[in-house]
């Protein structure tokens, strides 16, 4: 997203509407959680007027997302994965996907200090991990996927995902960090299909 | 551990060789990374000969897991879970054994706060727990399952445990951190039984 290379502060002369809101956007979320902070705001914290804010970034769901800086957008990655077949086979396409952007050594570099930031932070990045980044990712993808109980399938494919997420790229496990694409896919999606459609307590 | 309790400097009056090695030893691990961190040096720095550090924590291993101040050796959990029974039901005992310390609410904010330690500090937690806490402890449980591959099982097996601990117990994502522990036996028990004993690529 060219959202996410705006600069931080306003530059002199050239006030950058975009880039005070974004940090207004970052500054509220921050200390208030995501559902706790509305557009409106942000909006006032920035000195400008909401619908610029819409204009802008569109949703709260948007502005949320722009205001992680993160390098893609998960939800451009993850939903045509989604709609390109059935559901029989949808993790192992949810898993393609994933790994085209995080084995991409120039996404994977900002992917990780993206995660990095979020984690390294103090409890703040968590409550907008829970608060904010699942229900805004996980929310449409499992919306998107129609598959029954998806406020427990979603999370428990995102326990995975993260755990490996954390051994193989920030944390670089061998031989896990090593591990082909392939054989990534082989290993994790019948786990993630499983928990996307198969029997639960 | 008693260990993990001891205070963190001297006492005045009362010099605490303990505190004194556990605390040089945390300062090398962390300077250093667990390979090139030898008992001798950490001994040098707490100014007492190694055999004193060997008296005091046994191993390197040993002395490794007393610097990271877990609430819980995690080889005396899972160790006699393995021990319990064959290869076929593994997974389930190791989880009921994990769960039986991370479900316990006194344990689990001291484990939590360890981890958030471990992943919170600079690329130094990361690197002991890549080149420390993984071998130290999926080592000797890999061993002791006698299962092939264990240098690729191990990891896989990591994967999902550390995913889990994140969205049970870190950030505390609904409905994994209230969802009973028979459930979460349940739900996870066959992904790491394939990890352990499943085919691979």
């Amino acid at each position: 997203m060219s959202t996410t290379r705006a600069p931080r502060g306003r530059r002199p002369g050239a006030p950058d509407t975009r880039a005070a809101i974004l940090a207004a956007a970052r500054h509220r979320f921050a200390a208030n959680g995501f559902a706790r902070t509305s557009v409106r705001s942000v909006a006032a914290e920035a000195g400008v007027d909401p619908a610029l804010v819409h204009h802008y970034f569109g949703t709260k769901d948007e502005l949320f997302l722009a205001a992680l800086e993160l390098p893609v957008d998960p939800r451009k990655v993850l939903l045509p994965a989604v709609a390109a077949g059935g559901l029989d086979d949808a993790a192992e396409r949810i898993l393609r996907a994933f790994l085209s952007v995080w084995d991409d050594p120039d996404i994977q570099v900002r992917l990780v200090a993206a995660f990095r930031s979020v984690l390294d932070a103090d409890a703040d990045g968590e409550r907008l991990l829970r608060e904010g980044f699942l229900p805004v990712v996980l929310g449409p993808v499992g919306e998107a996927l129609g598959i029954d109980r998806p406020e427990l399938r979603m999370p428990l494919v995102a326990s995975q995902v993260l755990g490996l997420i954390m051994l193989r790229y920030v944390i670089a496990v061998e031989p896990l960090a090593s591990l082909p694409g392939d054989d990534v896919v082989t290993i994790y999606a019948p786990t993630l299909q499983r928990y996307l459609t198969g029997e639960l307590p």
